[in-house]
């Protein structure tokens, strides 16, 4: 197994996640209801925290809970933890091992908040120290570079969503989830004919917002550690306050633009960027007109909804990133500098 | 009144807030202490998210207030908030004039939260919109870039925290601000002759943890800004879960190192990254030994607290984007594809 084997095992990760843990996914539903807290507290690193960006927008929009993403050091350099008895406490971690993450479920816990781990390793010390556990059941993931724990870890926070807000129409969705990865993964042979262009691009932009903002983060966070490309996310409106001045004539732009609220917001930008300032984009997109601004384009499933757009819509950004790092020559399995299990403290 | 004029104003607009503002601070206190809210929710872009960073660290450890920053298109694009009736839900923009901020704390204030603007224009839309105001008293500024701005912004919020905690030690200590940002523009001399050996540097990475993750960000978004240098801000956790991979042999990296709690977490990072990696460092730090292990050296005040060092922090930063993008002979007033007020929505 190695990182491609890996991005094309998704959908059959994927499957066996909706499938096996459907029952401790209602528990946890029940439970929060039950508790209504006032605020979701995340704690994770690296891909795992990529996957909370989904939820802080998923479980704001379809679920109104207020979520915020962990400060871990408070817990562990610190030992100044806030107040967090009235909260829902979430640690999200492939191995379930590092120490700044656990440190924030066992404060969560010792306050009497409730716990949930979401991790590849229900026997991990992430998943002992938590009340609740969503195991992600990807398998075992050899490949230093995250990919189906990530797309299983945004899984089990859609199947979260759906069982708090009881949607009928969102858990169908979900059903889907398997077969609109494996649809998306039939971009591959488009997507490895057009990584050779960028085989001396050393830098550029990710844009996502909304939803996507998580796929604009991890995307980004995949060409920095397998192409070793110092790439970097942006919200579209976050963009505009300053990092805008980086986009010169041909400056590589890639964007992720669902059909939905958000696209007409995006593709404004886009149309600006491309039309005066000359940069040339790469999109991942369902939205017609935003694709057509694209020197390359990798369309998305037309009737995709915005909400579950993120799952398949990184599995393209995964395999441009196998294939880009393939084309410059470097290791797609254990990247320099990096190890399996980080631990941070 | 040009960029470096601001630049040079910080003692002064500090001073100015220090004294204008203290009656204002303290009925903040008295109204937070009152409603004891369960979260504080942020609202903030660019530079002012920056500031929003530093008051995510400094009300988490001195006031155990859990702080979210805010996702302003759940309220803008999506229309669709989270609940927030028991939060205090803060504003901070320099112009008070973004949309998408004023309807953060417009929904907030609908729902029966506390509502909170910082911002330099008392007669703004934010200002209007929040029950409760703190003007940053930093006078105009023109220059596309903020900077006394930001160091008012991180000025009132720990007048904030020493209103809500009524620390006298950390109130003693505010009031040394001007003083210690003065000592910090003595650097100007040092740096500008630093500045010259990053001409041609066109990426990079900046670190910080803790109370001085916030000075990273500011650092990298000022370098984007003003010198188009595509440098990323890290905290030294977050950097070992992936973008390692970037820190070849001679890349440079930008730190800054407050002596205190997270000192030795951050020198640990820097020493390997110098001695196994290979990478070039600049630091702004008053940790005697990771000043070493830099090739260029800004040394900060030795006695200053941790809490407060982001605010003289970031000044010689400021100093080091203002002469380096002159040493690359780009606009320091105007940069390309810039506005002073940013609306999105």
């Amino acid at each position: 197994m190695g990182l491609r084997d890996e991005i094309l095992d998704q959908p059959a990760a994927v499957a066996r996640l909706l499938e096996a843990q459907a029952g401790p996914v209602a528990e946890v539903g029940r439970r929060v209801r039950e508790r209504a807290p006032g605020l979701v507290y995340i704690a994770a690193r690296g891909s795992s925290d990529n996957a909370g960006l989904y939820a802080k927008y998923l479980w704001g929009t379809h679920n109104r809970l207020p979520v915020a993403l962990a400060t871990p050091s408070l817990f562990s350099v610190y030992q100044a933890p806030p107040a967090l008895g009235g909260a829902l406490v979430v640690g999200i971690s492939q191995s379930g091992q590092s120490p700044d993450i656990v440190s924030v479920i066992e404060e969560g816990r010792r306050q009497g908040a409730l716990t949930l781990a979401i991790t590849n390793d229900p026997s991990s010390p992430l998943a002992g120290a938590a009340e609740l556990v969503i195991d992600t059941m990807a398998g075992p993931e050899l490949a230093v570079a995250a990919t189906k724990t990530y797309t299983t870890q945004l899984t089990a926070i859609a199947m979260v969503s759906a069982a708090l807000s009881g949607d009928v129409e969102q858990r169908a969705w979900l059903a889907r989830a398997p077969a609109l990865i494996a649809e998306a993964l039939e971009l591959e042979d488009r997507v490895a004919a057009a990584s050779v262009r960028y085989r001396y691009m050393s830098q550029g932009v990710v844009l996502g917002r909304g939803y996507n903002y998580a796929t604009a983060f991890e995307w980004a966070l995949k060409l920095k550690e397998l192409a070793y490309v110092a790439a970097e996310p942006y919200s579209s409106a976050d963009f505009q306050h300053g990092p805008v001045a980086l986009a010169s004539r041909g400056f590589p732009v890639f964007a992720v633009v669902a059909s939905g609220r958000m696209a007409d917001n995006i593709r404004a930008l886009l149309q600006r960027l491309v039309t005066e300032q000359g940069v040339e984009l790469l999109a991942i997109a369902n939205d017609a007109e935003s694709l057509k601004l694209a020197h390359t384009q990798l369309p998305l499933a037309a009737d995709l909804p915005e909400w579950l757009s993120p799952i398949p819509a990184i599995v393209p950004a995964q395999l441009l990133c196998y294939h880009l790092t393939r084309a410059k020559g470097f290791d797609t399995e254990g990247p320099r500098g990096l190890t399996k299990v980080t631990l941070t403290w």
